[in-house]
């Protein structure tokens, strides 16, 4: 058996294309350009390229981008005053501050400064806890208004997109970090799945997995997650990206299991193509908040 | 087999003598008392009743406590105002609203409108968001301090006395409220366990209940969980308050259960009796912050 592919990379310019004609609209409307500001203090590798690439994507579809970088010396202070004039700032409507932080850093303090109305990718603990508390899906959501961060929130998309069951189904999620795994328990959970949060002391994690229906995978181990560690048809969606001699993979196995899964997302071309247009949208309602 | 009783009466008695002992220390040092304040809108019978019972509680150890009644017809605005004069009001250290709130009344705004540095029984989403965030125990949260909601932390305090292992163990929580299943499964993850999230649309409840190391009922129906869903040997955490034929019980069948589990709480004068403990905690924690 080889799993369908859960192609991220044509559902994020399906996406691309919706974002377009509502971007449009809202410009002729509003004559406002939804605009992001990304904030980065050093220059880790990492997080130039990422930088770079979300340029490229929300520059091609003319959504408003801009790069506030500090040295890596920068102080707190420094950043929180760079953020809180992004704040302040009119014309600038979501604001994603790039991890890591210079050490010494309180990246607590750095997000808890964040305007949660401009907090796209999520990261505030305000909206955490809008998505914590919030209501399961089609009931009224019982809070106000949250982003979730961009990257689970693409995962959940290519679930949706595909039409992939949730409803009392098994998840498993395997990592549990602020920005992937916990949100993501957290969306599968509104979903009506029945959700395992698993990390680095679950015992018997290859069983735990095997139970999925929906496995996830967000730790940041390449191809940790085995063939054999899949429960036959399962779907499988990947949110890792590492890198072994410098080629790109997953937190899955995936030569393995393709040919155990039912559906599968690559690595790359799964989750990743979605995490710029997931926050385009983010940003897009942001901007429709802030207009009223 | 008979299961050991987890008493959590035994276990709010020491409590209170330990609250006792700081309370007169800090009343001594700081020459103020700490005071709770709860506001209530109606007459909701089990309202009152809990309101009476946490003054006394409070009252029995020198914690202040203010009750704030509105009536049934009191609208959004007078319910905020409320909790508003609260907030400003630096003789008010921790304060409660009590649910329901009246009909049309939107929730989510009365919550959002508590202090969160006066929010003791952690409803607020800012709090719910620092508790999601938080790194496991014995690493730095990573978070600004944050208040957990009284009755999951009295579940996790009876399993840290009794030195219940939790780290790698699985969980099982059923019922994912935002005042204790989620919360729970939150804080059962911050010690490392790997956590279970069981609610209505969990199919094959049974057989996930009985994959349980620690299974926690928090769904608010009367002896749901039978002695065949409990693992030989597991440790039980009852949170449900149910009435039939108006004696008290919890969501577990505890004639079934304690003859199967290695541990459980009884219902009543298990997971109970701690929360108003758990509230006057968090009243104190509230009130070394507001001083400083």
């Amino acid at each position: 058996m080889t799993a369908t592919i859960l192609n991220g990379r044509e559902l994020a310019n399906e996406i691309q294309n919706e974002i377009r004609a509502e971007l449009s609209n809202f410009i002729e409307q509003h004559g406002i350009t939804p605009t992001a500001a990304v904030v980065r203090a050093g220059d880790d590798p990492a997080s130039v390229s990422y930088a770079r690439s979300l340029e490229r994507s929300f520059s091609k579809l003319g959504v408003g981008f801009q790069l506030h970088t500090l040295p890596e010396s920068a102080t707190q202070d420094e950043i929180v005053a760079t953020v809180a004039r992004l704040n302040g700032d009119l014309a600038v409507h979501g604001i994603m501050i790039q991890e890591p932080l210079p050490k010494g850093i309180d990246e607590a303090a750095v997000k808890g400064a964040l305007s949660p109305d401009k907090d796209v990718d999520g990261v505030h603990p305000l909206n955490t806890g809008r998505l914590a508390q919030a209501a399961p899906t089609g009931r009224p959501a019982g809070v106000e208004p949250f982003f979730i961060p961009a990257t689970p929130a693409g995962g959940l998309e290519i679930l949706r997109r595909y039409a992939i069951e949730l409803q009392g189904k098994l998840a498993v999620v395997v990592g549990r970090s602020t920005i992937v795994g916990k949100p993501m328990a957290l969306l599968l959970l509104r979903e009506n799945a029945t959700v395992i949060m698993c990390h680095s002391r679950t015992q018997g994690l290859p069983d735990v997995c095997r139970t999925a229906d929906i496995l996830c995978g967000a730790v940041g181990r390449a191809r940790m997650i085995k063939g054999d560690w899949i429960k036959p048809g399962a779907t499988v969606i990947d949110f890792g990206i590492n890198f072994v001699d410098s080629q790109m993979c997953g937190d899955v196995d995936f030569e393995q299991a393709v040919e155990v899964a039912g559906m599968i997302t690559p690595v790359p071309g799964g989750t990743g193509p979605m995490t710029s247009v997931m926050l385009m949208k983010n940003v897009l309602q942001a901007v429709r908040r802030q207009v009223g």
